[in-house]
């Protein structure tokens, strides 16, 4: 047993026995797993007696802390804000939200993911736009950030790479869903993008991976603390995930349903949401005194035509064939259109939005293995929203698939009707697009991390 | 993601959540760690669950199958009676009460085990004996429990692979101490060597593994009830360890005194201890209708010489140099010999047991990593025992050691001095030797597993 072992033995002793670990300790582990002296299956027992026995604000600091510093770090300025959503079905918002920030005058620096499991990826989306490079280095993003005031590319390894081996190990090791493991993952990533604060929105629903509002609190509380802990502002944005946000699932689809809302033509919710996260960004940047404020200035630049010339200027820049803007027909979309029914009459009152996620990544909008490839052309557009009245055989929604998945269709069909979308006699309400919005400011002279 | 991911994580969740797993998942979950297809990291998440969450009977035994089923699995007669010890210093037992139970016509197949930590491995000083020959095949392991009656070997591959790969994993994972954990590795490869009876030698005390009562009580319990799900009767003994067992402590030191043992010149409570556990030998065999009278039957063994012959003939079927029973300096021994002053006077009152056995480990008498070798010539000989009156200046302990160790002679001395031995002004009461001695037999007409 080399020396690292007896350490790597130590610490996870103490933390499966509930012990609080000490900055120090969770640092060398860390930086062991980056190094190669402490093993996988070191990190992955670790992981699950942290998963088990929980991490408090100190602990989740200092990993955070830990990851972040396993690679590079930038540093923008103050009107430098990123925006971070947890994932669901048809979230398309940052395609809106960062052009209208960016229009506002505010930096918008953003490395997003890519798809896995049933939510689709930011990164996959835009790659449906041809050209557009999402592999720019640090240089270049930095670069793009001052010119243009907004950028989009992938994670890099040289972000946070101790995340990507977290991660990873996570993933195959059931311990994803733990508040401390995903708010250092989150923040580790998203501090080293250099941003002075952070919007998060934390969707809760059906179709979120904090499913309930409880576990989407107390997400946000931990992202919250941990961000001005490292002198961030943050924001907090609680929204629903319980259908799809907007009416576009799948890559193409939602890129052209972003282009409309950027164009003042989208669905309210999508429009309505976007607005709110960017008028945060707003507010955080300095740039507007109150919230409302920022969401006045971010109207405007909607309206405008400012926020639409923002995202032609972002897709120009990174090589993007920017004549999509006026021309769908250059994005691919599957040729063949064919609409669910509704099996009967009533109001559409609960619909299982994980499921829509899965039926779109099992078409081939999704990955079911990260070496997968991508369809960018099939996916879903909802006629239909939870609260709508519908009559039988109206079209639910309309699947936009290729010619030999004429069986994958009805199995979807089937499922659709089978309790993915449940139809009510009574009326149904609409649910509450935002459940709760947090700001926070770091304390003036405060010690800097 | 492949299937058999998928499926680990599906287990692993359901373990994490303190459900209860099937026979069959745990069945394909080491299957597969075996194969291959379950990656050593998910196996040490899972172990980190079972550690926090535990394992019931059913899932023990589970486990237990699936370990024992993963190698060579062999069977003998009715006669064929193990012994196991949890560890502990000085334990030597197995090389007096295998000779005795052998003598009184029971067959005993030993696979055992080498140092590791504090505590010696039968099969590292039976290698003190020039010649001897541990890495014998299964056949000829077979073989040679019919033609002598007994036979020891060290572990082979061919033997519940699957544990040889979780136990390196647990001991660098901190999984090690799990009652579960480890009834199914001592019992998967017990169950292999094909005894139909077991005796369990646990220890306590703080020398052994199972330092409390309570844990020791545990432990025993969950081995005889897994032992008793796969048919096989089983005696558990608790026995202590808060002082070593014996006098000497290190590799031909030990061979030495078992001799002399078998040569009914050895300490009372060796030689007490291997007559109880292989009286209980004679008795699981059949041999003997009580426990008493299988004592009975052992003393008569060692009186007669019957089971020193055995010993002699078991050296000479492995290939041993048998004169060492007669001749001692055929054995490597140390030539310094540095006796340890008693720094005051009074009674020994307690022993730092498990200090004693790292101070053999670090004069070269055990290992710090598995591929160190090992000095067999090093180690102690006690002179004065827990309860044992003392003048100060008298001998607590005579030091076996070579001639560049004075710095550590020293060390050890100090340590001796500082803690490791108590002397009290009062009398101090030798500890009780046996504490528990429970036996099961399996019901008749029970499904055979």
């Amino acid at each position: 047993m080399s020396q690292g072992d007896h350490s790597a033995y130590a610490i996870i002793a103490k933390k499966r026995d509930s012990k609080k670990l000490s900055p120090d300790e969770i640092k060398w582990f860390i930086s062991g797993l980056v190094r190669g002296d402490v093993a996988d299956y070191q990190m992955s027992a670790l992981l699950m007696a942290i998963y088990l026995n929980g991490f408090d604000k100190d602990e989740t600091t200092a990993l955070t802390d830990a990851m972040l510093y396993s690679g590079e770090v930038l540093h923008h300025g103050p009107k430098a804000i990123d925006k971070h959503s947890t994932g669901g079905v048809g979230d398309k918002a940052s395609f809106i939200l960062a052009p209208i920030a960016a229009a506002c005058s505010v930096e918008v620096p953003m490395m997003a993911g890519r798809g896995l499991g049933h939510t689709g990826g930011t990164v996959d989306k835009i790659e449906a736009i041809k050209g557009y490079n999402v592999a720019l280095g640090l240089k270049d993003f930095s670069r793009l950030l001052k010119e243009v005031g907004l950028v989009l590319i992938g994670q890099t390894g040289e972000i946070a790479p101790a995340d990507k081996k977290i991660y990873a190990l996570r993933d195959v090791t059931a311990t994803v869903e733990s508040i401390p493991l995903i708010t250092a993952s989150i923040m580790s990533k998203k501090l080293a993008e250099g941003a002075s604060g952070i919007v998060m929105d934390i969707k809760t629903g059906n179709g979120a991976f904090m499913s309930t509002l409880p576990k989407a609190r107390a997400l946000a509380k931990s992202l919250a603390e941990t961000g001005l802990r490292f002198d961030r502002s943050m924001m907090t944005v609680i929204s629903d995930m319980s259908q799809p946000l907007g009416n576009a699932v799948g890559n193409s689809l939602e890129i052209i349903e972003s282009i409309e809302t950027l164009k003042c033509k989208g669905p309210k919710d999508l429009t309505d949401l976007s607005l709110e996260l960017a008028g945060g960004m707003v507010h955080l940047a300095g740039l507007a005194k109150t919230p409302a404020a920022g969401v006045a200035k971010a109207k405007k630049a909607l309206k405008d035509g400012s926020a639409l010339e923002k995202f032609r200027q972002m897709v120009e820049a990174q090589g993007g064939d920017t004549k999509v803007i006026e021309d769908y027909s250059r994005l691919p979309v599957a040729k063949i259109k064919t609409e669910i029914p509704a099996h009967k009459a009533g109001y559409i009152s609960k619909m299982d939005c994980k499921a829509v996620g899965m039926h779109n990544v099992l078409l081939g909008g999704g990955r079911r293995k990260s070496s997968d490839p991508i369809d960018f052309g099939v996916g879903f557009v909802f006629n239909k929203k939870i609260g709508d009245k519908i009559k039988k055989g109206d079209s639910i929604a309309t699947i936009y698939h290729n010619e030999n998945q004429a069986s994958q269709v009805a199995d979807i069909i089937k499922a659709f009707h089978e309790g993915d979308v449940s139809i009510s006699s009574g009326a149904a309400k609409a649910p509450d697009l935002i459940r709760e919005v947090k700001i926070y400011f770091p304390k003036k002279n405060t010690k800097k991390k």
